[in-house]
């Protein structure tokens, strides 16, 4: 029974209506056409083929690659990719040395050939999808266990992968609706990527932490890189000899002024959205996750905040960890207080209630969706069982928390997996991931700082050593208890132990190890290597959890969604999961509370209102003086009387979504989305129409900068326009 | 020469053309003619007669009476006065008892019977006024040293005002345009003043010290009092046997619903501003008397904080005058900042260098207007040479710093100035002044703390022990050296000595000295009489400065203001000096910076987005629940889709207007004016017609409240609005 159910709901997410909800929407290229009518009548000059045509393969989305974690698009024939500020960081930081602060003064290439070279960047384009449901679907055999259901999917989604591979091309399948319907991606991975030009700090994150989240907004989140293949037009590693990558498209410059009201849609890779997460979810989410994440990122914070007071060298090699510790924060409490504040728990099981009362009216309905609430529940449940495990367990391998003992977990797992033939492997431990786990452990050298790491291994081990029965970190228990001792005694015993019989902070041994087999790597008796042996078998009992949960949720949350697009009959989107989206919406301002109306337009000279000569309102000279001179060109905006920075609009995005083309209904680009509003911070699990915007920043602002900040004048005629500030 | 010009500059002053900044301006009555073609073609129904007819004294300012620092209307022909729950906040505070929390929970009475007598409150009506300049004036003789100067205009002001309270009515004298003008004004005195009707203070104060200043807002900060005559229709104390005062007009509520853009005017009592102040003076107001009052203010608070944590009757008595204090630093800050980002001391300087190359421009202006500036710049010079014991001596025989020396200076200053004929006794001493002195001696029994009286005062004599030689404070320097001691030990002997030998704490005791004769007095051997009898000659000292400068001032400023008229051509309005004007203007939202716009409406649904459920965010319940059953009756506003809470204004108003009746075209009420901005906090000294607008509570919500929440039905039947939830 099961197989076809899966098949069966395709056919319900497939036969609806025109579109309910307005502006709400990640919409797959696919579904374009359904609500193509609604596009037309909002501004969009395009049609929905001319975005993408699965017949050709060709469109719009060529020209908006996936950054991994960031979107972008190319603005000129040359392989010239805009991004955000923040999305080209890592390259900035990367290149800049106590000689050359680019991040501080910002870059900009003389020449082609000083363009700086990026070996951790991926410039990803997008070669298009295909339906691969049936071909997924049909290793699912009656009577199977749900974990060995999961295991079957992922092994038919690796032969997937690896046959779409041979083309070249890096392949991955999309999971949507929850398993309702499964996708195989087809993308160019360009490894050669450089930094172009990158704005002053001052810019590019002006406002800083205070500003995140915030409206109105006044950042030049913008910045420069080029994707570069050997001279056979081939990805390839950086060399000298590479040339610039041709796009087969790339976008052109808006030549109307914006204005409030404007059709503006987006094309990028939204990371990961819960709109269909079922009340329980979001009840475990509200009174679990995000309060003990909160928490731990706190205890975290303090311990880096106190490790930086060592020293300015330590404080630096900190800053980008505590940065985004500080952003994950100030989202998760916004998340909270959204949830909490608007009772979204609550209110899902009221809509449950509704939905149950829906299905019980009708016999049909009963057999077809009946079920499929209480047992995500149930499974739910289940895998809650040992969450305070499995919580702590994910912090606990990963560089954030410690670089050696992530790298003794990868090294270790790796050579553990290689064991096994390729599809039989762990996903992210096969032959197509080596040169990324290779390219993380050459990574994690540059901020390594082995006091702090210890500190924080010791706050997760003393936690660990509170985890109630049941969900016990088999791992840490062993380690403590062969210390002979108890307490902050023991975890110091095991740490001292752990520390000095490692040799993974030594580059060339941590590399030198990756390579090495099993059974040697083990022979070796470096300490970390064995304690992350020993987490291993904590860790596959978590993947058991997560498999079981997989398994069971697969057949279950497409009946569930099912469901629900039966009952509201309005077409669905799949929650984000990194594939390319289209959201429409339009340049809208909202208000944020009772007598407040933010405007959709922010100006040149608020950004001058905000200066206060100290980070993060520290302005370069040269802009305050051109804003001073009234230099505006023709980036000013007559109605507005002044060069627009900021603007809002109501399109749909989340996290993956940074760096994102906004364009107007010719697909011209007008704005790079880089933000969501702190008012909406919980629309990863639900669209609020009233209060839901993404924040961009003017294409103008950015010219401007360009040619009366930075005077990037060649860079501007590449990509079309003449300056003024000659 | 000099008495001339006074009367040459009042030419100057009437010889103008229309108003050019439109709604700026604090208009005497008088002046409506001016510009009245303005105000018909902005929505004004009323002719300048029926506001205020100068032949017949009669017209819609007698509905409008000041309440001492508040203003107020009639809104019934028996005498109900409407105010600001602020404004009425003494008579609800005098009234309450830990039985009966009249702030708490509010207060309305059954009936009239139950009305509460507030004895201190003061109910004046406004009774007309004259031109008196050419009587003062002609008192000026050539020749004259300006003290003699400032005292026979002292002395001639006095004269006007006896002879004119002959009438039974209370006069004083207005000075206009830093002695300018002079205008004798006429007032009926009601002294019989009841609480009808107080809302709970959750309604009347929401939003309290946060919201301070504060729009968007949502105080519904009103309040009710009656004023009663004696059976014969005159003033009278409190008595069971008054009857309700028979008001000429009273006020009728708006029957159109207000909306953005409307016109709307104010009359009111405006007590205070600065707007033709010299550069010279705001640098002083900017780098010497705000910093030290905030500083001051801010250790008075750290004192009363302090103290208040002795227990909870002592935070309790300590609550309101911390109040005052939180409020003062909140302004003084806020104009501080204000005078100091908009430089407004260096932006008067530049309009001062623009003004003397204008007059240099012809010898007809240097000759008229020529020396006036550097004049008063030298005249200030010289009264700030004792600034810093000037500022200090202010704060010393004041109750809010310690009652008992504000008793003792009252007490021994009054019989002092006793021994003299009335007219030549000190402003404020004279047989008009006596019933309110004895008052201010009862007033103080109820919060007084000897104890932290006394940390006060060893602050302020700490303080005034480090005063700079030349600005010394005899008083003080005297009783310290007497101890025999020196540095804290010696402040701390002094008030031993002050106290010990001081019955002014008992009631009866100070009320019985203010009795006695200078000498009769002297000998009773109060220690803290001997020590305000030995200050009165520091006060003396002060006073010879400030008659000083007044009397350079008199004929300097009137024709430096002269000079800003000719030049700019356009009609002045005097300074508020608690005298009733008229200010107009129209409801009006703003942005308060780059990229937000602040609505001039706040609504209902807004007071519950606030509410935390804890002071001061904690509204009663059945506000609450009538919210949520939706129940607007007639108040909601369409456009809206919500009752109207609070709204904005461009009218130009400053503290004293508080209460003051918000009136559309024809003179119906539209709300009551309670506050301005945060953004404009500086209005004081500059009016920004971007930002300087005036908080109402609109008389919509006022009514909603009075008929959902507090069910005051009797109430607004007598205000000719019949109620809806019966």
């Amino acid at each position: 029974m099961r197989p076809c159910l899966i098949i069966v709901l395709i056919g319900a997410l497939a036969a609806v209506a025109a579109p309910s909800f307005a502006d709400e929407g990640m919409w797959l290229l696919d579904q374009i056409p359904e609500f193509e009518p609604t596009l037309k009548a909002m501004g969009m000059q395009l049609s929905s083929r001319e975005i993408w045509d699965p017949k050709t393969n060709t469109g719009l989305a060529s020209a908006t690659p996936w950054l991994g974690g960031c979107s972008s698009s190319f603005v000129s024939p040359d392989g010239l990719v805009i991004t955000n500020h923040h999305c080209a960081f890592g390259a900035i930081q990367m290149n800049s040395t106590p000689e050359h602060d680019y991040i501080t003064d910002g870059f900009l290439a003389a020449s082609r050939k000083e363009e700086l070279p990026y070996k951790a960047g991926r410039v990803t384009v997008f070669k298009g999808y295909e339906d691969v449901t049936q071909a997924v679907a049909s290793v699912i055999k009656p009577g199977m266990e749900p974990e060995a259901r999961a295991k079957a999917i992922e092994l038919r989604e690796k032969e997937l992968v690896a046959a779409c591979e041979k083309s070249g091309l890096r392949c991955r399948v999309g999971e949507m609706f929850g398993g309702g319907k499964f996708y195989l991606f087809r993308q160019l991975e360009l490894r050669d990527v450089r930094l172009v030009y990158a704005p002053p700090r001052s810019i590019g994150e002006y406002g800083g932490e205070v500003d995140n989240w915030v409206w109105p907004r006044h950042t030049g989140d913008y910045s420069f890189l080029r994707a570069y293949v050997g001279p056979d037009g081939k990805p390839a590693d950086y060399s000298p000899d590479n040339v610039p990558f041709k796009p087969e498209r790339w976008l052109s410059l808006a030549k109307e002024p914006l204005k409030d009201g404007d059709f503006a849609f987006i094309l990028g890779y939204p990371g990961k959205t819960m709109r269909y997460r079922i009340a329980a979810a979001v009840a475990g989410d509200t009174g679990f996750y995000y309060p003990q994440r909160i928490e731990l990122l706190k205890d975290l914070i303090a311990i880096a905040e106190n490790e930086g007071k060592r020293g300015k060298d330590v404080e630096i090699k900190l800053a980008s960890q505590l940065k985004g510790f500080y952003n994950s924060v100030k989202n998760n409490e916004g998340m909270l207080e959204g949830l909490t504040s608007s009772d979204l728990a609550g209110r899902k099981r009221a809509e449950e209630a509704k939905l149950n009362a829906w299905i019980d009216a009708e016999p049909a309905r009963t057999a077809r969706f009946g079920n499929a609430l209480p047992e995500m529940e149930k499974a739910l449940a289940a895998k809650n069982a040992t969450r305070q495990r499995d919580f702590l367990l994910g912090w606990m391998p990963i560089s954030r928390s410690s670089s050696l003992l992530a790298a003794a977990v990868i090294i270790e797992r790796w050579s553990f997996e290689r064991t096994k033939p390729d599809l039989e492997r762990k996903a992210g431990y096969q032959a197509r991931d080596e040169r990324t786990l290779r390219q993380r452990l050459f990574n994690m050298q540059r901020n390594l700082d082995l006091p702090h790491e210890r500190k924080v291994l010791a706050y997760l081990f003393g936690r660990a050593a509170t985890l109630p029965v049941g969900q016990r970190i088999t791992a840490v228990d062993d380690a403590l208890g062969a210390t002979g001792k108890t307490g902050d005694e023991a975890v110091t015993a095991m740490l001292d132990k752990l520390y000095a019989g490692t040799g993974l902070a030594d580059e060339k041994t941590r590399l030198a190890m990756f390579e090495m087999d099993h059974k040697a790597l083990l022979a070796k008796d470096d300490t970390m290597i064995a304690f992350a042996a020993a987490l291993r078998r904590d860790t596959v009992a978590e993947e058991h959890v997560t498999d079981t949960y997989n398994g069971e949720m697969v057949t279950l949350a497409p009946r569930y969604i099912g469901a629900l697009a039966a009952w509201k009959s309005a077409p669905l989107y799949p929650d984000a999961n990194s594939s390319l989206r289209l959201t429409y919406g339009s340049v809208k301002g909202y208000s944020p509370r009772d007598g407040v109306y933010y405007k959709p337009f922010t100006t040149h000279h608020g950004v001058v209102e905000k200066e206060t000569g100290k980070e993060p309102f520290a302005s370069p000279q040269r802009l305050l003086a051109a804003e001073k001179a009234g230099a505006d060109g023709t980036y000013g905006d007559q109605k507005l009387g002044d060069v627009p920075a900021c603007f809002l609009t109501d399109n749909d995005i989340t996290g993956g979504n940074s760096g994102s083309p906004v364009m107007n209904g010719k697909g011209e680009l007008i704005g790079l989305a880089f933000d969501g509003n702190y008012e909406a911070i919980d629309s990863d699990f639900q669209f609020n129409p009233a209060l839901s915007r993404t924040i961009s920043v003017d294409i103008r602002y950015v010219l401007w900068c360009m040619d009366y900040v930075d005077k990037a004048h060649a860079l501007m005629r590449e990509i079309g326009v003449e300056p003024q500030n000659k």
